[in-house]
């Protein structure tokens, strides 16, 4: 159960011990956020880096030595029984995040998987289901709700400045799958992702059209297929068919009422990190773009015609908890940064209780949004979202 | 019939007779129109202005000494039968259209027409079949599809330069119906307006979609009225019922297989004039905004990834007919430029049989379009749009 | 003298007679201008197009038949005579205004000069001079001035609402001289030009600084020629020295103790039209630039550091006489519709009496900056500027 | 001497010793790069945070606690001194730069002292002369330098891409300063800060004309006081001479002959982190603000004046050293980022002999651009810049 893990924060109230998985992209950022936590977040408790895995023991051990780990291991499982280790982050490929999070859950671990939590939503409810019997803490890796211009939009909004949300316009577009010469990889096959752009860039504008305006309640989308086949890794001349979307487009309607558009594409041809909303409301409106991920553009129709207009607003200290990595604005926080924010957030739920979101069961609500997208794709015709709330 | 327009213009090859109806916004924006277009395009005929009609006499005259007109009158009837006059423009209250223009082609006049054409498809099929049965040509003014920036990307989409359309993401957001103290009007009329902002805006981004992508083959439309009521004009205590929707959403299925989203929005707050598309393709990427009309966004995977980017290309002379204007780049059209071209245009097609578009068939396609999602979004499905090809 | 035009004016209240000089891209300009303006602004006299002048007969026949003026001549000093004529508009090349503008201003017309007004300051003054001794109206062509957003930065800063003006940061960078294969023309010699970029560009962002901030008194300048030279026109295999300045820079301090920059350059690689200026006040600051000439970045202190940003004014109806042109803010005004708000100043002036600027003696002003420019720079040494106040 | 800190490398060769003087902005800064360099740089050392040193011990010790310091003390000697520290970073106001650097030298060890480096130019040489003498290596923190997108600058420079560089227009703009209530402190003592803002952001702006276009031989400076008194910290109501510009501007030469202007100001209104540069080539241009740190504006006269304009290049993994970050491009890096890399540079130079830049000779060059631009303001006349090559 979760008593060993505890039991280590009694035994040393000022510490929680990490085992890792994973040690590419997302590996290495959950790496450089657990050093950098406690040191950004002075009343974070230590974070010992305590056991980092991958399957190759040799990248793992040279890891482990390089992000700082005590340990590591070729065998995720030896890591998530350990009974030293209190948090299990987990950034191995999609199809792998159940079985270790299951594993860990049933360890007494708290969790800290990347999204998408699993390969669908039945997947991310057995996840749920287990994590909440266990009494475990549970965050999903969707960081740039962590931004601080996030935050000021949520603030912004909460606070009835703009009035009431009628419109969300959504989208998250790369092109990291543009060329039709990347390889295939697990990321096109049904399988091993589970669903296409769709799961992996749609969650994330799913993530903050959640957070911003409100739980989806029904959705008409529309998948593409847009390059339809890619060579193999290994074997260039042969092309294996691609088998989930790259590109996806939605309308939602929102539980409360407010409508708009959710678009994801990893063909986009230009677009790197071009996470973007504009959400109108009665009173005004906020525009955001994760390329320029400090800034956010809000109007408001309070200083008459003459003067109103869309007005950049730079984050800075007064916008929490951009204070905690610099104290004079505009200076500019990164990508990288976001998952500091998270990873405090995780251990703030751990040592106070402050509740986590997205937990896994947020995650799950994402994943019916993303099934439902999936579902109705394939009937084109509006599909309610399913409502997790227990 | 037609005779006697084009019989003026035998009489004196060098000039066209224009009768003008409307004296609003769009009237004096064509009264500008015709006395600067043979002054900016030198090749053009003289245009004589010779009538000007408005409900009001006393404004009729006004304007008509304003504008330069030779003559007014308060019965448009008169205008669109004068033997004198070859072309009728009509700026009216879009239920004044259809017959305005019919009793013009009846007289065998060109007909100038703004948008939207009509109330609805039907309406448009009459004009359109009428017109071509009478030999007439006719024009509507959808003026931002002549902006040299506009045909600046319908060149390079054209040259294959960012590969094939995948993907096309439109928006005509305004706000000038965001403010609920926005009194009733023809606007807000279904009997009226036959539509709400899905053929007010709406059109203009079918019409740039059509223009740079293809043919819209299918819609799935989300029709929304947020402000359900608004004060009388004459009696602010009282509300009417706002009967047509003022934001709109739909996925878009092109012909030939690209897919996208158009939405429109007259209730946007902060949104002027943010007439907008982001165009994928294969190759590259095209970004436009009409609140940045002299400039053209454009990705190419051209010159590695090191030094790939958006590139903001400002029009110039070397985007015609911006040379008309102005020898110098950078330096800028307006708004009512384009319809300086726009004249250009028509006058083009009357006296050399330059191809119109949008023509009234044209025009009865995007009316196809936005029948399309009105009935899409009553049944909740996936519609076809009616093809009008000839 | 004078009575003949304002006998003119006299005989027929509601008209004013035009003679125009030059048929390029300001002759044109001008054209398009005096067609437009009384469509535009109702409350002028009627403009009578009378006569077009160009050296050349047949371009001045044909351009006067383009533009609709009655009739044509070869000989400027026909035009300046005409007893018919109540403005002269000029623009020549550089060297030609002096000339022109004192045989109109000896012969009672009012005089519509493009900038820069002489090819020196002692040009300006003998012109300035003669005007005020004859009493006619002047204006010259610092059109930028004349853009309902220039207007708006001046409401702005004359309202207090960003405090004392501490700081002005200006620039003109274009790069129409760029190119070392462009050949050398009357605006690479001395005599005929009598500066360089520094009064070409420079110029227009004199007049706003002056026109926002406050008279320059002192500068300290180093004027640079970057190609230094250039091929003939004729005879491209043959090489001719540059005798101006193509990039410009220069310390100013303004009179009420303000200081800042100025730079002007037309061989700033990719930059068209790039008119801009950043002020700074103690309690806000105003960002522009041409390029994007319909809009206004205004800062100010005034909610709070988590709302205070840069906001994004668009121009509309209420910033006039934007209504003039359109009722619907964010449409924009393009470049040439400058010059109709110019002409539309120029006939308020001869009409009303409303006091013009710049008129001869403020262009004169804008002069001796530029000359003591280039004295600074011969000298190397900070240098005052004459003050021309009568 | 020096032997110690270098044995301690010998006796383990993956290890360098860090000691950390200031526990402020740019000490937590420094402890957060120093933790975070050898992960993210796998190539490099362990660094072991050695002591912390703050004036107030108990706030030495808690920083020490939080940022992971083994100790902690509140005198910097005995930090300087110690025989098991390798790195002395400076992080205090700057007027004990000069006294702790020299100690350190004098003890041997590397030095990385934050900008500027000493309170006038002859401050700057000592320390130089000092540690050359010493053989110790030193870099100073002109972190800016180090941001991927300016390295990409310099390739683009360096590989001739834009031709000869004929212009830099620069400006380092916040406005810390602006409010007349912002109290008296140190920045605004002649004897605690050297000089103002010239020399506290114009550093900086300076550090990039420098690295990207070349050394500058001759400064015409005018610095400004524009508040030119402040309340007292502790006694608001009294109010303290403000001793040192809050606003600079100069013409600047540079050796190679292009010319240009760099700006600073602590009262810029709005500006947050306005560290901007404008370079123009002969063949095309380079644009950049630190506001939007992960983009680098370039223009090339390449591809036809019909698809020419301004690339924005959003930095990736193709401009080293963003790779190490983060394999994906787009997704930005943040201030403190650079700030890593920065150390990762000072222990390439320590273990590899790499060629530090800005080390402390460097700095003084800026030092003597700071030192000139004061003369050359209280003289009012063009100064030459020492140059301090050995």
């Amino acid at each position: 159960m979760h008593d060993e893990g505890m039991g280590l924060m009694t035994r040393d109230k000022g510490q929680l011990n990490v085992g890792l998985i994973g040690t590419g992209f997302m590996g290495k950022c959950h790496a450089l956020a657990f050093r950098a936590a406690p040191a950004v977040f002075p009343h974070l408790p230590k974070l010992n880096l305590a056991t980092l895995a991958d399957i190759d023991p040799d990248v793992a051990r040279d890891a482990a030595d390089t992000f700082g780990f005590a340990g590591s291991t070729s065998d995720w499982r030896t890591l998530v029984e350990d009974p030293a280790i209190d948090i299990v982050a987990i950034t191995s490929p999609n199809f792998l995040h159940q079985a270790m999070a299951e594993a860990a859950i049933q360890a007494g671990k708290h969790v800290y998987c990347e999204k998408p939590l699993a390969l669908d939503a039945a997947g991310a409810k057995a996840m749920t289901t287990a994590a909440e019997a266990a009494g475990v803490k549970t965050l999903v890796g969707y960081n740039y709700l962590h931004n601080p211009a996030i935050k000021l939009a949520k603030d912004i909004l909460d606070s009835g400045e703009i009035g009431e949300i009628v419109h969300f316009r959504g989208a998250h577009f790369e092109d990291y799958l543009a060329s039709p010469d990347t390889p295939f990889t697990w990321r096109s096959s049904k399988a091993q992702s589970g669903a296409g752009v769709v799961a992996d860039l749609g969650s994330h504008i799913i993530s903050l059209a959640r957070r911003l305006v409100d739980e989806i309640a029904a959705v008409q989308a529309m998948l593409e297929i847009v390059v339809k086949e890619r060579p193999l890794a290994d074997k260039p001349e042969d092309k294996a068919t691609v088998e989930v979307d790259d590109q996806a487009q939605m309308l939602v309607r929102f539980r409360g009422g407010a409508t708009g558009t959710i678009e994801a594409s990893a063909v986009a041809a230009g677009r790197k990190m071009y996470l973007t909303f504009e959400i109108t409301g009665s009173k005004g409106s906020l525009v955001f773009d994760q390329e320029h991920m400090n800034e956010l553009k809000l109007f408001r129709f309070d200083q008459g015609p003459s003067r109103d207009g869309f007005k950049t607003i730079l984050t800075g200290p007064t916008h929490p908890p951009y204070d905690r990595f610099c104290p004079a604005p505009g200076h500019g926080l990164g990508f990288n940064d976001l998952k500091v924010i998270e990873v405090a957030h995780l251990v703030d739920g751990i040592t106070n209780g402050t509740p986590l979101d997205p937990d896994f069961r947020s995650a799950w609500q994402i994943a019916e949004v993303v099934d439902a997208a999936i579902r109705s794709d394939a009937e084109r015709q509006w599909t309610d979202v399913n409502d997790v709330r227990s």
